[in-house]
């Protein structure tokens, strides 16, 4: 049985998390299996697209234009350098689309922030292109919840670490929000702080991973980000137990 | 006349002033007009690719990725959607070239760096992609002199403000050392924080401006990256006066 703890720092993912994301990219490859109809059916499109997306992550990181310039690539290779320059034209054009687009708030997203920013030092740490997160994060309005922002290209439990001690935060006292078990959760619990975990219907299927084997007495699962205060309150008052 | 100053925090630019940059990107163009000789000459070449450049900047930001997104944007503009998808592919793998090509150092970087580290924390503040910045920061093997690494999407006045704000530092005691006038010098003496100007003959055109006409006490210009720690013993000696 855990005691009370005390809760210093919230940190929140981004994408997903606070506003719609996942929602861009799903067109973006709905309009890629639109232009590619006119094309020669290819039987390996789905595993052809996903390995050219797995590999690029390498090269580009996570973020729209690696996106893009992925399914350039997978249009170029499937359809044997058939694809035409004009629907490369319309692939870049929705990029451009994507990185300026609108910031879709999440439900509950702006209340939570305004509740907890009165009470806590709040965090953003979202993983992606720099350029396009910095335009989501002014656009969103939602900036001035926050202490520190970080951008990051990946996160790994390093990449956690290296934020807390920048900070001066202790692992067990810091708590981070998102979507992503492979992001936001296990890397968090790794290196011995808490991790809500906020589930999101659309969620990249990278980011994608059952949750329900974690079992862990610093993992908190809830229904919606509404849910947050009170799952950090319980926090706070030591009744958490493992899932 | 100024008193003896005391420099607390030396941060550096990254490209073109501790490795080479420009070059990838002048070896980038020189492959694009080598793939344009196949097509009808257009007389507005420079013109379209520079505008493409610079609009498509608001989009994606600094760094290759743009880069390349933009010349192939420029090669279906300028040949009438003629231009072949092999020689897009060509574009799109120079741009996996760049990503992860070696980090080749500057003359004299490693050992300014770790003369100076000795006795002062740096800092190393770099514009462009996230996550290609982020390897070549590894990859130089000079990440460990570096107290704090900070990769921006732009270098405004704020930009600088907000980092030593963060870091807890004084304008009056952070020198910034750098190859672009712009973006190294200019934000940084706007905001009271010394410049130290270290002029690379390959640097891009954007970022190229005339030192010749700045007149301030808090400025330097050195000739290479071996008189910096010179330099700065002359801010601390108060031996500075406006150029």
């Amino acid at each position: 049985m855990t005691g009370p703890n005390m809760i210093d720092w919230i940190a929140f993912d981004a994408d997903d998390t606070l506003w719609e994301n996942e929602v861009h990219y799903r067109r973006g490859r709905e309009l890629f299996d639109q232009l590619m109809d006119s094309y020669p059916p290819h039987d390996k499109l789905e595993q052809t697209v996903h390995e050219i997306e797995i590999s690029n992550l390498g090269y580009y990181g996570y973020g729209a234009p690696g996106f893009i310039l992925s399914l350039v690539e997978a249009a170029i290779k499937l359809t044997d350098g058939q694809f035409s320059t004009q629907d490369i034209q319309t692939l870049i054009d929705y990029l451009k689309e994507m990185v300026s687009s609108k910031v879709q708030l999440l439900e509950g997203a702006r209340d939570v922030l305004e509740l907890l920013s009165s009470t806590y030092p709040l965090a953003l740490i979202t993983k992606g292109d720099l350029r396009h997160q910095q335009v989501k994060i002014e656009r969103s309005g939602l900036a001035q919840h926050f202490t520190a922002i970080e951008v990051v290209s990946d996160k790994q439990p390093e990449t956690y670490l290296q934020i807390l001690a920048k900070m001066g935060i202790s692992p067990t006292t810091f708590v981070m929000v998102g979507n992503s078990v492979p992001s936001d959760v296990l890397p968090v619990l790794e290196i011995g702080a808490w991790a809500i975990y906020v589930p999101n219907e659309l969620t990249w299927s990278h980011e994608q991973r059952d949750s329900s084997s974690i079992e862990h007495e610093r993992f908190l699962k809830v229904a919606q980000l509404r849910d947050v205060p009170d799952a950090i309150k319980r926090i706070n008052d030591g009744e958490v137990r493992p899932a």
